[in-house]
């Protein structure tokens, strides 16, 4: 397997990265939605500032079929938009493998309706901010994982490759023969704190792992972390990090911040903008997977259903805000 | 017990329907928070619309030492403010009874500590909005159900003369000897849908009692209400209506009038205004319930955390809009 050509699917912040980065190490091109985005790529090249200061070239189109042949795809679109792009990728680029990097579960078997290629699976925690079409600041430079997905037939040296072409791009990759350890860690860690984030408004804060009063939100992100890690226990999945170890060392010291500089989650980020959230593939996942196991998950299914209402809320026509009172 | 000079202490939505009616018919005080409100009171009187056409004279006034003695005192705040209100009661009002319409379990408790006035309680299903200061809008004239509570020495008598005083006003009202089994079924209802509607937008729709689809609300609902149920039997209170079939009652025909026109749950009134909630008297208090019954409350425990950090969220400084995406 040589990865000489790179075609990145999907062009915000974490598609951004990707070919910011890889662009100066490899020939690279990006499929994008929008013909200006497109447009403006081609004129000026993709910036990242930050964490690396790069600028290279990228070839882009919003049709594959302007983009030549290569030997690895990215998806980095969010997981509701797989599907479509699934599609357009339908008949191109044979040879390629194809590396997902959306959060959740259930994408990988999406692409493998549309086509036979390799499939590695991939788990980001790198963040940045998309200032323009042609410009991402690298914000946190946390490691991608990957792993050869089991329902393709992708194996694990094609990841190793992949792995090292990230790192010499300047990004950070860790390959594993398993992924799924990773995988759910962080599934777990997602679900518990993106719905929560998106429902209540707020970042990823120290009140995520306060367990003092009755009220505090700690006591229902830790029972919701222990539920999911009955389901992964009952799905055989050993997990390779402790959730809410995560989620104390996120709010208490490194990777968001503290409160002063909070992380805003990506669910969080969406609702603030009414764009529909990726909760139908991570605490939904979840739900789903404690059907297969056949266990309870009342505190993901709250959260799950929560969500999807909060949602369909935006589409219903502005309420009369005068002051109603009544005994319900 | 003579029931001629009644005082409604709060004159938001349900104190106005109060003081408006029985204005008309016995001499009626109002303690009102704002000096600029008793002021109008005592110049326009109270006008009440909709489901009926009153306009009585009313005395208003901040201080309870400018109105007089009463046989009466209408506790008509939020749960929230009753602490207040009872302060401002302490040694005031030595032969009234006492009749407390919040929301919720608890705040005869809070009445208590102040005097040691018989106290009726009061679950009330009316409705109505406050135009201003001095009008109000009848709009549900449900009953308001009451009895004596057994932590006074209110008996059943005091609760039957007034519920012939309420109706006598062109109110409605009905007497119980145990109002339990009433006041548990309004709190099983009122937690599940206040909490619900609060956190994730929703009007009191159909949405509520959908239950087709996995990710639908109406499952959510249902468990919930199930769950306060068990917490009901273990406390031994027997319930005097089903809460689900109010739930499936309310959205599908009458009450709250379908979706087209649907009923704002008041904690969606105030989280919308940005006023913090009544969670800990209605879902708080069913959460308490559960731990003296020694039983769980995972869909309560949710809700009423959720809710409490969403109140949270308000404080905080208003977050960046920026488009920030990340593997979190």
């Amino acid at each position: 397997m040589k990865l000489q050509r790179v075609c990145v699917v999907g062009a915000g912040a974490i598609g951004s990265l990707f070919a910011g980065h890889l662009g100066t190490v490899v020939e690279t091109t990006v499929l994008t939605r929008r013909q200006e985005h497109a447009a403006a790529l081609n004129r000026e090249g993709l910036r990242v500032s930050g964490k690396s200061s790069l600028h290279p070239k990228v070839l882009a189109s919003t049709n594959p079929a302007d983009l030549g042949d290569c030997d690895l795809v990215i998806i980095a679109t969010k997981a509701a938009a797989v599907e479509a792009s699934a599609g357009s990728l339908q008949g191109y680029f044979p040879g390629a493998h194809i590396l997902m990097v959306q959060n959740g579960l259930g994408c990988e078997e999406i692409i493998k309706k549309y086509g036979d290629w390799p499939i590695v699976s991939g788990v980001t925690f790198m963040s940045g901010t998309r200032h323009s079409d042609t410009h991402v600041e690298y914000e946190l430079d946390t490691a991608t994982w990957i792993g050869p997905w089991a329902g393709s037939t992708a194996n694990f040296e094609a990841a190793r490759e992949i792995e090292a072409l990230l790192n010499r791009s300047g990004l950070k990759a860790e390959a594993y023969e398993d992924l799924l350890p990773h995988q759910w860690s962080k599934l777990i860690f997602n679900s518990a704190i993106n719905s929560i984030a998106a429902i209540t408004g707020l970042p990823h804060i120290s009140a995520f792992a306060r367990q003092d009063n009755l009220e505090d939100l700690g006591h229902l992100v830790f029972d919701m972390m222990n539920e999911a890690r009955e389901v992964a226990r009952a799905r055989g999945v050993t997990l390779a990090d402790d959730p809410w170890e995560m989620n104390v060392r996120a709010v208490s010291q490194g990777t968001t911040g503290g409160d002063d500089y909070a992380h805003v989650p990506s669910m969080l980020d969406d609702v603030r903008n009414k764009r529909l959230t990726e909760i139908d593939w991570i605490t939904g996942a979840i739900v789903r997977e404690a059907r297969k196991a056949g266990i309870p998950a009342p505190y993901h299914e709250t959260l799950y259903r929560l969500v999807k209402a909060y949602e369909t809320s935006w589409s219903l026509q502005p309420a009369c805000r005068q002051e109603t009172a009544s005994g319900e």
